[in-house]
C-alpha cells in the first residue's frame, strides 16, 4: 500500500512556513508500514490543486492532503477532490452543529462562510475534529482513497491519531503500536552511537530516535495482530534500552518533563515553588501548563531586577554585591527565600545569562545557576548552554528550565 | 518564471528529518519575485525521480532540486537530469581537483566513488561549493532550467546564495516585496469577510490572509521593477487596511506581540511588572523572551495559589471570600499589589480558570479576568476563552496572554 502526501497552503510556497505538517504524517505511516513515495506541496490555486491530486491519484492509493479546509474563499480541498470523484457537495448536518456549538461557546457570531465548512462530499467518512471547527474527511473509489485533514498542525496531529489511524488500521489489518521512552542529558547522536546495532538489526520492532529541543526520544514501533502481542514484542527491547541508558530516561509515553515533574510531586504529595531570573516565568509557565499542577505548585516570583531579588526573595544586598546576580550563592538564596515566603516543601531556582547582551568575559552567555532546596537538601547545578549561535536565547532560557525541570525530578526520587 | 523545488532523499519521506531546504528556497524565490507552484519531494528511487523530473518540467520553467550529488551508488540526480535532456555525462576536470584538493587538506585517501562527483552533464553550467565535495549544476534546454544543488542546508544555502542568486537574477527583472499586518482580536473569517472584495480583485498588490494562533496576519505584497516602485504599489493598500480595522492592527511587520510591547514600553520610558494566576507565568516568559526586555520588565509574581494572592500580593481575604480568585475585584487588587511592592509604573494580572477542573455553574473553563493598574488608570477585562474542546488550556493560557500584552499595548498608547 503506498501513500502520498499533499500539503494545501501556499504559505509554505512562500516559504514562509516550515511543513512540518508532512514530516509527522511521513513519519507516522512509516511506523505503520504504509511507503511514502511522494510528497507534494500545492498552493490555494483550484486549477494546480486539481491537478496535483489527479497526478496523486495516479500513482498512489492513498492521499493524505493537509490545509485548505478553512471557511473562506481559497480554502477548496474538499470541492476539488469531490470533482475528481464525481461528487456533489452536500451539507452535513452533524459537522454544522458542531461548528454552531463552538461558535455559541465562543459568544460569536458565524459567518456565511464558515456554513462552508460543513459542506462535505457526497458519500464521505467524516473525520471528528476536537481541536477546531474544520472536519476532516475520507472519501473512497476504486481502492484510491483521498483523507483530508486540516492544516494547523494541532488540529492535524489530533485528528491523525484519533481518526485516521484506525481508519487506515481498518485497511491494513494489522495493529501498529509504538512506545515512546524520553531521554534527557545524553545528545543524539551518542544514544544513536551506542544503540546503534539494535536499530539497524531489529525490524519489528524498530528503533527510532528523535531528537526534539534538548532531549531524545526514542520510539519503540511494533506491528503485530492485536495490541497484546506488539506489547509482548515490544515489552523485552524497552527492558534492554533501560538496561543501558536507564538513569538518563525520564519517562515512557509521557508527554513531557514537566509532566513527569507534576505527576511525581502528587504522587509524594509535595509542593513547589519556583524563583526566576533569566528563564523569566518560563519554568512556571510549563509547571502550570499541566492540568492538575495547582495540586502541587504553590507560585513563584519572577525577579527580573535586582531589587526584587533582594525585597522580595530576601537575597542578600551583600551576596549580590559580591557575587553578582548571576552566581550559586544568588540561586541558592533565591530557592531559599521563595521557599520561606511561599511555604513550599521544594523550590527551584534559574540565574543566568540567556543573552544576546549582559556577558562579561567571566559570564559568558549562556552561563546558569539552577539551585535547588528542600528542608534537607539543597544543590546548585552551574550549567554552560551557549553554543555561539547569534540566535540562542530561546534556546538557552528553554534549555536551562528543562534542567530544572529534571533536577527537581531527580532530587524528589531521593526524597 | 514560474519555478518548482524537488527534494530528493528518502530520509524526508520517511519523516525523519524537516524538509527546511524548501523551504529557504521558496523564500529565497519570493524574495527575487520567481513564482512558486510546486513543491515535490521523492526518494533516491532512478524511476521515481526521473518521473518527478518529467513532471515538473511539463508546468515549470526553472527547477531546482536539492540532494543526490553525494558519493555513493543512490545518489543519482544528475545522472538522470542529463538522461532527461538526452545529455552525456563527462568528466569535469576543474571539479575533480576540488575535490582532490578537500581530500588533501583532510589528509584523507580518496575514494572511486568521489570521482564520481566530478561527472556533469555535457554543457552543463558549474556550480562551486566552497563548503563540501560536491559541486552543483545548472542545464538548460529549451528555455527550461535544471539547477541541481546538494543536500546538507549549510552547503546547499551557502551555493544558493553565491551562485544560484546571480544565475537566476540574470533570467528575471522583477522585485517582489510583502509588508505583513499584525491583526488582533478579530477572527480570520471575519477579517476576510470585511475585506472580502479587496482579497478578490486585486491582483498587484494582493492580499493574503493567515490565521495564526489568536491572531490573522495579512500580508499584501506586490512585484515591480525596483523596491522603491513596490513600496508605492503598497503604501495606499496598507493605508486602505488601517482605514477599515486600524484599531485591531498591534504592528506591521513585527515579529509578535511581545516584541511590539517591549518595543512601546521602552519608547515611552515605562517599567512593567506581572502577577499571574491562570497564565502561571505566560506572560512573564513571553516578555522575557524579548533580548532587552530587562529595561522595562522588573519582574512579577506568579501567585497560583490563594495564599500567595494574599501574603505577597496583597489581596484582601474578603475580596478573596466574598468574590472568588477568579474575579474582577482580585484581578484588579492583584495588579494593584504587584505595582506596589516592585514599583513599576504598569502592571498587568491574569486569574481565570484554564480547565479542565476548577469551573463551576458561575465561572465555566475559559472565563478569565485580565486587569491593568497604573498611577492613573485601571481597567478590567473579561474573556471567555472556551471553547469546549478537550484539550484547550494551552489555548486559553495562551490566549489570555495575548489579551494581557495587547491590553498593555493599547492603554501605553494613551499614556
Amino acid at each position: 500500500m503506498v501513500a502520498e502526501i499533499l500539503c494545501i497552503g501556499t504559505e509554505i510556497l512562500l516559504g514562509n512556513i516550515v511543513n512540518t505538517n508532512a514530516t509527522f504524517i511521513s513519519n507516522e505511516l512509516a511506523n505503520m508500514g504504509i511507503s511514502v513515495y511522494y510528497q507534494t506541496v500545492v498552493g490555494d490555486n483550484p486549477d494546480r490543486l486539481k491537478s496535483a491530486i489527479e497526478i496523486a491519484l495516479s500513482r498512489s492509493d492513498i492521499i493524505i492532503t493537509s490545509g485548505g479546509l478553512g471557511p473562506t474563499y481559497d480554502d477548496l480541498s474538499k470541492e476539488i477532490a469531490a470533482k475528481c470523484f464525481n461528487r456533489e457537495m452536500k451539507l452535513h448536518e452533524e459537522s454544522l452543529e458542531h461548528i454552531k456549538n463552538i461558535f455559541k461557546k465562543l459568544d460569536r457570531e458565524m459567518t456565511e462562510n464558515n456554513i462552508k465548512q460543513a459542506f462535505m462530499p457526497e458519500g464521505a467518512y467524516i473525520l471528528k475534529n476536537s481541536m477546531g471547527t474544520a472536519p476532516g474527511v475520507a472519501i473512497e473509489q476504486d481502492n484510491k482513497h483521498i483523507i483530508m485533514l486540516p492544516g494547523p498542525p494541532k488540529e492535524m496531529k489530533n485528528m491523525f491519531v484519533k481518526e485516521v489511524k484506525p481508519y487506515l488500521e481498518n485497511m491494513s489489518n494489522a495493529v501498529f503500536l509504538s512506545h515512546n521512552i524520553h531521554v534527557f542529558g545524553l545528545g543524539e547522536s551518542y544514544v544513536e552511537s551506542i544503540l546503534k546495532d539494535k536499530m539497524e538489526s531489529y525490524t519489528n520492532p524498530t528503533i527510532a530516535p528523535y531528537a526534539k529541543e534538548s532531549e531524545v526520544l526514542l520510539r519503540v514501533t511494533a506491528s503485530a495482530k492485536t495490541e497484546q502481542e506488539a506489547e509482548k514484542k515490544i515489552a523485552p527491547v524497552i527492558e534492554e534500552i533501560k538496561n543501558i541508558i536507564g538513569e538518563y530516561i525520564y519517562g515512557i509515553d509521557i508527554e513531557s518533563m514537566q509532566n513527569a515533574v507534576v505527576q511525581k510531586l502528587i504522587s509524594k504529595g509535595l509542593t513547589l515553588a519556583t524563583a526566576e531570573s533569566c528563564t523569566g516565568g518560563l519554568i512556571s509557565q510549563m509547571i502550570t501548563q499541566i492540568p492538575g499542577s495547582s495540586e502541587i505548585f504553590l507560585g513563584g516570583v519572577c525577579s527580573y531586577s535586582n531589587s526584587l531579588k533582594s525585597n522580595i526573595l530576601g537575597v542578600s544586598e551583600e551576596t549580590l554585591e559580591k557575587y553578582g546576580a548571576v552566581s550559586e550563592q544568588t540561586a541558592l538564596e533565591m530557592a531559599r527565600g521563595v521557599r520561606k515566603i511561599t511555604g513550599s516543601d521544594i523550590a527551584i531556582s534559574s540565574t543566568g545569562i540567556a543573552g544576546p547582551g549582559g556577558s562579561t568575559e567571566d559570564k559568558p552567555v549562556g552561563l546558569v545557576y539552577i539551585a535547588i532546596d528542600s528542608e534537607n537538601y539543597g544543590r546548585v547545578l552551574e550549567l554552560n548552554l551557549g553554543r555561539g549561535y547569534s540566535n540562542e536565547r530561546t534556546a538557552i532560557r528553554y534549555s536551562a528550565s528543562l534542567n530544572a525541570l529534571n533536577l527537581i525530578l531527580k532530587t524528589v526520587e531521593k526524597l
